[in-house]
């Protein structure tokens, strides 16, 4: 963690991964974050993965540093406290991040009546606010279709990593902090809405795929093989998998030269009359040139395959499970300043990662645990709202809040 | 497009996607953004897809706003003419992007010595600086051993879409906003540095799977099952395809109703004693669900099951191809604002997205296309360094410029 945006209070009301990735990232630079969440948890409080007994490992990663307040928001005065905290004064306040509905009480228009200058930052699915997860944006924008080789027949392939969650949450991050640099010369706050849907578009816009699209058709299914460039997986003599990628000549010669397959190369080029310095010319032609690479990796270990590599600097990577690779890489090591081993919620202790940016100039501070849920409650309605103990008391006889 | 960044002046030097999506990102909402290239382009230049005449769409796609200088920066006089436009004066100014190594000319520190509030944000591959890429990155965390099904055997499978890159580039836009407030209060710059090794693991980690690695191992291949509650792709019986998810309690019984399958879901619960509220048992008992689905919504055309999982508020989505999806689908119709239709330097006109986020104060500018490599090269230095016609002219006599 690191302490930029310590004047900034920032409040959640948000599940899954994009809405609470986005306040995360900014508790992770020093917000102070409080999420508000139903007494009992939200609908991410038991998302897998669970630990043994069956706590959430998922809901306190994306809650660390933040903390937390359980309220009954189905209540008009549940409500109402919740309305409170997140238009509560302050010149660093203002700041909600939510992906509930457009409409209702969390509505921008309904809160900014009570403090003009707020800033919302709302995670949708669809643009029109109707509900999109990951899995069905990236159904309906075709990934699942060229992912996955010949083997997966006419079916899909569902990705793992929910990519598009991931970066909407790093977006609508970046898209607050320019709405809150805005507001602090204009004093203007505004809503702004992050669609998984629009994020998921503007990415294959920017990335020349929806032109491709357009111009050429559907992109078939590729396998492994690295779309436009030379690249895809090989299997060592060992039984082992190792992804070579070759975009730029100097990543391609440096390749060559590191299996001995100059000559080869050489002449496959002059039998085929192309010109493999070229990225294109290397895909166009990647059905002849990969029999040649299959054949010297296949008869290199892992080990002898990372010694040519290494000293050839070639752009690879050995295929690791994620244990293997915590147990083992140190380049993958979760140890400091980038992670902390701390206690968490669930009970179990395990290493927890701070922001993903290093900030030179500035030393980081202690990574912090999610909260317990409600947790801050009573902290939090006593110093942003101060209400005093006795009021406090008797929201909780009330069971509005927990 | 928006305003918000106008006063703030970024210079890129940067390849492929993280770092050029970092500045895309501040272009769009209003930074200028002046892009140095090599004479002739840079390693991402020719980066498919292309037009038919081998013009980059990657390339335009990823420059769209941008101002380009372009200049030989394998000779001294080159080299200083860069690093002037990266510490030029102003207070809004000295903002780097890059993925070029820490090491040499653009190294934070050689850049501080001319400009000491310089805040440089450099994408790395791994953390120590050596190059990995979205593929290599992805292999060496296990991403590929738990997507795809059975059928792809010992295979690995590569995600297509470059989850890793895009994430980065949008944190990288986030992280340089925070030090960008910082340098604001302070007068302090700095280096922050953005490897796509660490967004990746910090990302795993932040959805509790580094955690779940830690104390449960490797997780398997689930096929295109939604991992921990109910999810997965189903054949409609006009051979369609949908992509169905139920993680809420609330979607969950939407489903089943949708379906007609309450009595059979029921006898299920009771015949494993289960209980299907849980979303969990709904992931550890789905091969005895997934056949109930499988055969009532195989029972039904695509129209049908529409039909019903509209009226039912089922969370779902067809799997569309991405043309299809861009031909028929309105929810991403590239219209206006998001979108608006560009003559680009390919010669080609098609639609190009503005800024994913939607700002409800302030109204969109409009989006502007990519530059032709070096059409803004004499304008930048004349504006910029305030050099003369006379000398811009020997620089080109020179070949340092184009």
């Amino acid at each position: 963690m690191y302490p930029f945006l310590s004047d900034l209070r920032v409040v959640e009301c948000a599940s899954f991964i994009a809405g609470p990735s986005c306040a995360l990232h900014l508790a992770q630079l020093g917000a102070q974050v409080i999420r508000i969440d139903p007494i009992g948890g939200g609908m991410d409080f038991n998302r897998w993965p669970v630990s043994a007994d069956g706590r959430s490992l998922y809901w306190e990663g994306l809650q660390k540093g933040k903390r937390s307040v359980a309220i009954d928001m189905g209540r008009p005065e549940g409500r109402q406290l919740a309305v409170d905290l997140i238009t509560a004064p302050g010149a660093g306040a203002g700041l909600f991040v939510t992906n509930y509905p457009q409409q209702g009480f969390l509505s921008h228009e309904a809160l900014a009546a009570h403090r003009p200058d707020l800033i919302t930052a709302r995670v949708l699915g669809w643009r029109d606010g109707a509900p999109a997860v990951d899995y069905t944006v990236n159904a309906a924008l075709g990934m699942p279709w060229i992912t996955g080789s010949d083997r997966n027949g006419e079916e899909p392939v569902n990705h793992v990593v929910p990519a598009w969650d991931l970066v909407t949450g790093a977006y609508a991050a970046f898209a607050l902090m320019a709405a809150e640099r805005h507001r602090l010369r204009t004093g203007q706050g505004q809503e702004v809405t992050v669609p998984l849907s629009d994020v998921a578009l503007t990415c294959l816009g920017h990335t020349g795929q929806l032109a491709e699209a357009l111009t050429t058709g559907d992109r078939p299914r590729y396998g492994n093989a690295l779309f436009g460039a030379f690249g895809r997986d090989f299997a060592t003599a060992d039984g082992q998998r190792v992804m070579v990628v070759a975009i730029t000549a100097r990543q391609w010669s440096g390749l060559v030269k590191a299996l001995d397959l100059q000559a080869a190369v050489a002449a496959l080029a002059s039998q085929l009359h192309a010109d493999f310095t070229e990225e294109g010319q290397r895909f166009t032609h990647r059905q002849a040139l990969f029999p040649l690479f299959d054949k010297a990796i296949g008869a290199l270990t892992l080990a002898q395959a990372r010694e040519r590599f290494e000293a050839g600097s070639v752009l690879w990577s050995s295929y690791q499970t994620l244990r293997t690779a915590l147990d083992t890489d140190p380049r993958l090591a979760l140890a400091a300043p980038l992670f902390e081993t701390l206690g968490h919620p669930s009970g179990l202790h395990y290493p927890a990662p701070g922001a993903a940016a290093s900030f030179h100039g500035t030393p980081r501070v202690p990574v912090q645990r999610a909260p317990h849920l409600g947790e801050h409650t009573d902290q939090v309605l006593a110093e942003v709202l101060s209400l005093s103990p006795t009021r406090i008391g008797q929201l909780h006889d009330a069971g509005l809040i927990a």
